[in-house]
């Protein structure tokens, strides 16, 4: 067995993985770095109109050029996260093969792929749900585990190789209290550790935290409270958080118990709630959705005669400088801030340099308009140090990669796996971009 | 009137104000610093057996020079941890007044005068019920009002003089969903608000995040889901936490859900539950619990037989050198743990030097014996920046004073009111130990 | 007396000040918020074609409507920083009075004239050196002392009123080898704390840094050694700085040895050389020096054709987005960077998040084709703590007000001050933007 | 060729490694954890009567099992600090073999040997040169090449293999102006880079530093100016450094330029001094050195006579609690400090834990006596990323391994490399306490 580690071995993001057996290749998430993406629109580019040549000199995408020639018979995403879908547009083509995801998953390559006029290609897009298996050829049977993430139908894929299993730990924490969807199959993963684990690929975004992530049940709590002590003041009231993380919005739509007219605005908020509702994932019934500029526009104009009839949730979370938020903060729409409004973040600063300075210009552009700013009201939905420990003890594997970080995070995940008796070099291997590694 | 500022102005602790009105004083908190006291047993020194004039040269107490001479009315205390309670044996007497204090305060009280052989002093206790109100002259009034922290009967104080009404924000957090006792009671202080606060006095030990504090119920939920995931596994489970954060005590003795016999270690722990248990706090039925010595040998000897059979609650979650954990951990006791046995913290390192090298040390001796750690399952006690701007909306008052903190600390409180339209020097002042000020 | 706090109480950056005495006022200093100034050209405005009420709205201006319908007599300049003379074409002309500066701040402040076309204005500059007195009024005095600082010709400035001295210490450090210009003039200074200072005003950029801020001989020391090292491979070298740091341009022209033919590029350095070398401080025959964006291209397409003979100078040590070395690293000149050329920063990033943001990328672009990164080679222009408590000791002033940071900074020099035995609110004021306090 | 990662892998200090070709071994370094060692004395332990088997338990000693029954044929030591020579005598008596070490390193392990009563083991003690070459059979020649440190006579080790060389890069920064010996010896170092190397073994102490390391000419300079700026006040005035930085010391002495009496206290400062008196490093003829605490006592009493006649150079840099300048700060010497007398850091905290915890400690007592700190006057004796990426260029090794280190700052180690075209797993290894490696 081979494993490529293609992307996301010195970076985060940028994610994209395969395994090779008996000259079968199957690849794993196929995402763009964020970092890099972002930097495009900041220099006025567009990704969907860029080629792939030019997107890999840049480093948007990863470069896949060691799989070139390779028999590739199926991409398998965990799930539609950016940095693990967005690069299928551009790098999927070429394997004229089955693309497997989740429903969500599915339904956001769907967008994507049309985004891109490339509906030829829908007819690869095979959906599975938890517990699905799909035989792709008699060296490899694909089956996706229910885990828990900041977006639905998240997974942990199994891969039964002739070689043996591998676990695929795309972007998972342990949630047992998850507001959305069931917990993770613990069944199933201690059944897979049982059967034996050739092979486990793990993110590692939170290893550097010596604790566990808590429930997404305690942002909710959070949420709630937050949206009572705003609705303490006739202010207008503006929430913020990631368009793709459906539990979160809708614990924000619950908090609202009809007290305001519920105003999501935003062309990301427009893309993934409107997959969610696809799904019956949430309930679009209790607010008005716009993703139009023209729309927010004149949605902001409303909101504006009686702020304090409404509760906005809008992009702008990072601080993009084109998010609905960043535009109101710079004074760009019609709709402006009074002093005492408030805006609660309900996410956390993605902690790259860009996007820090971003989230602290539109904190200070709130704030030197007199809005009152509240922060973090949020837990993460990546695993942090102890749960990847669980997860490791669960299924036992004979041997780990870690991914999804640059080289001294995925040391850092190297060494929980020493303190749990691996070797580094030997049960436990710290790859970079373009390398791949014989497994025994 | 005039306000002291005698400790807790230049440091974390040491906490002491008094305010006078008229030719009369009343007193609040009479603290220790904590940092200091440590450092005394690090010398191996006592601090029962020192006397006043040694502790302020070391600066373990408040030095309330500026107060002799004048008239002391009363001595009012806002709860009972060390750091606003135990200078009380050491400089209360010469003042021959009452001392008042909520029904948990006033217990430790007793306690500690009864540890300095001070039985005379206690015939100035009165406890007070949140609620009730002390006319102590013609120009002091006091009443308790119900404040939220993380130890039982937290209070802020409205003090009515003759000049107007002061508010006494001592160690405070506004937590909606306490899980013992009640929420702050919004009630009496926006009637406060009302009547006009001329004087406010804030604690600021977490003024710089930029958040609300969450919930106990928060840490409550992390309790439970660290229990049941620490007893998946045939182990050991310790926990340590604060001894006298009676709530948490409860939380982690519920999330036993009687699955294991629990056991309760440590001088502090004995004596902060003993003080809660006298009060019909705690149910002390569903475990046995061991303050000295002998006792905690002993019944270290019988979880040595089954580990797995207990829940160990035990002193040193800070690392303290002399806690039952840390001995455990230096192998200075019979029982010794096993590879995998596993601790839990449900509590955050107060960061001071000390503190961490101290909670450095004990991890590091844990993880050499293969010992599994689980920190932070932990909210705090103190409101963070936008609780404080909360308080200050309700209240109104004239003039703040912060405390509790080093001067860079208090100048980012009084940024803080700069925002809610104070002006420093003028409405919010920056003060500094040793010194008064006359409030217009 | 009066003191104005004008701008630089709750910022680094934007800073102005006025003192009142008998009804006459004396402005000291006129400069812009740098991260305001950066926000503009962001989004593409231009600051010489706004308006000061714009600029105002925009917190790139001080607010001096304080000031409004004082007779003011004099705007005394310390120093020629852009936070410090920036705003001067857009605030100096309707007080109509004498701009007093140093020779080399002078030239700056006609350059600055000459782009906003204020050509009349020239004639209220009047040029100082050091230890020459300006008598401005019976009631004001004011002397140019010999500081330290990173650029040329910086001073504190003695104000002799007729209430008493009042020093300005805006930006300086306490170099005692310089590499320009001489060591500050401690004998002035001593005789101006004997006869008494009334009131001394500081900058308080660095009073967090608990030593001595090392001397610009130390920075010469490491750009000779990071010049050496660097010709030890025959790629190109670039090496930036800021563009008004004269003795450290200087130092990395002396450090080349005749070496390599040295190019400087940018339309700051053109402005800030040219300036310097108006009055003598730089030899300019050493090296070719373009600003236009036109010679800039050519200069680098020569650079392309030989990159191992030349040290290439240029701006972006901020990494600003325009700057010669970020076009660059964009790929948007025709000169690129190959594999092992090299960039030496010879500056630290001003931290800020959009400064941190900038450098990332930049440094990021460089990294990702290939290029060695040498950072640091640097000492601050600012005093440090233990400076500041030198300074105050040989002043020994009756009061003191810190400035030019935000509340807590300016508390953390008041707590130095506190040290020494001053007292917060009567002897060291920590004051706001839009405020004045009366000074004994 | 075998490579064994004894201690050093997961941790800073307790270095040793070792080579086998051919069934014989060199080992290099024998070092204890000095944070292992720090505690023992904070629980009343002395190493020296502690056996082998207990400190190895205690993770002060590394454990070198895996070493037993091979054939070892030499020690060879890197330099004198105590994480690489102070094992020695604990372990080396069972290889019974010569140990190779420049001179001032020979003379420390002879005082260890000596303290540890075996003097029989010095007849095993050999004295190299730079430039020696000891041929210890014909599958090892080892060659002492000088390189800068913080201690005198600091090498690379050139290790010619009959399988290729090996360079072990332990404890060095490249100082082009070294104040003491010679800058490193770069022709040697490029010849061997000419002739091949095949494994190279470097520390990684500052490998996160993106800078290179300035030299102790800084240092110096900074002492020059500390120290003249000390002696403005008639205090007393106090420095402190490590004892084994004899060119530190050096500095300290010759920047008093015979203005002051100078006196240099504590067990450990004698101990190194006089090891550099013997071979001529240091003219100890310019101040008295006492080493014994009744000598240190009735120093100080002089001291306390007229304060402002001396320099007293003390232990106690790191704030170890036995050191003369901690004792003084808890007052328990005759000698006390006064208000603003003078203690000077001439040292960085080794970052710790323990040390952070001990120096605040000692920094908070100074400042309640009113003692006036200056801290880091200082400069780095260890390698930045960038000094180690030119160390690389210049041998141009087959295979690197870092040491010296956790995991974390080894990968931070392993990424420089791969940006340097090496690959991790396959030409940079990181390894972990107790494993080996074949090296092809």
């Amino acid at each position: 067995m081979k494993f490529y580690a293609i992307g996301g071995f010195k970076e985060v993001g940028k994610n994209m993985t395969a395994i090779e057996v008996n000259g079968e290749v199957v690849i794993f998430d196929m995402g763009v770095s964020m970092e890099h993406l972002i930097d495009l629109s900041a220099r006025g580019l567009e990704y969907e109109k860029l080629d792939e040549q030019t997107l890999k000199s840049m480093n948007v995408l990863p470069n896949d050029t060691i799989l070139s020639g390779k028999k590739v018979i199926a991409i398998v995403i965990s799930h539609g996260h950016l940095d693990h879908v967005s690069a299928i547009p551009k790098l999927a083509k070429k394997y004229n093969c089955p693309i497997l995801a989740t429903p969500y998953t599915a339904e956001i390559i769907k967008r994507l792929l049309k985004d891109h006029n490339q509906d030829s290609q829908l007819k690869f897009l095979t959906t599975m749900q938890y517990g699905d298996t799909a035989e792709l050829s008699k060296n490899f049977k694909i089956e996706y585990v229910n885990m828990t993430h900041s977006i639905p139908d998240s997974s942990l894929i199994a891969v039964y190789t002739s070689e043996g299993i591998v676990t695929v730990g795309y972007d998972y924490k342990l949630d047992n209290t998850p507001t959305l969807g069931d917990k993770p199959d613990y069944k199933r993963l201690k059944e897979l550790g049982n059967e034996g684990v050739k092979l486990h690929i793990s993110e590692c975004v939170h290893i550097e935290d010596e604790q566990r992530t808590p429930s997404e049940k305690v942002a909710r709590d959070m949420v709630y409270d937050a949206i009572d002590r705003a609705y303490l003041d006739s202010s207008a009231v503006f929430i913020t958080s990631f368009a793709s993380h459906i539990a979160r919005i809708r614990s924000i739509v619950e908090a609202n118990k009809g007290r305001r007219q519920i105003i999501v605005l935003g062309r990301s908020m427009n893309n993934y709630i409107s997959a969610a509702k696809e799904l019956g994932l949430i309930d679009t019934s209790k607010f008005q959705l716009y993703g139009m500029s023209r729309d927010v526009k004149s949605a902001l104009e409303n909101v504006k005669k009686n702020p304090e009839q409404y509760l906005v949730l809008s992009t702008g979370n990072q601080g993009e400088p084109n998010s609905v938020l960043s535009r109101i903060a710079r004074k760009e729409q019609k709709f402006a801030f009074r002093k005492e409004d408030q805006v609660i973040f309900s996410s956390m600063v993605i902690p790259t340099p860009v996007n820090k300075a971003n989230r602290y210009v539109i904190e200070r552009n709130l704030k030197e308009q007199g809005v009152r700013i509240l922060k973090d009201v949020h837990v993460s939905g990546h695993a942090m140090r102890e749960d990847h420990r669980d997860l490791l003890r669960i299924l036992n594997p004979d041997t780990v990669i870690p991914m999804h970080a640059e080289t001294e995070r995925l040391a850092s995940f190297a060494s929980l796996c020493e303190e749990e008796g691996f070797t580094i070099g030997d049960t436990v291997h710290i790859m970079t971009d373009g390398r791949y590694i014989n497994i025994k």
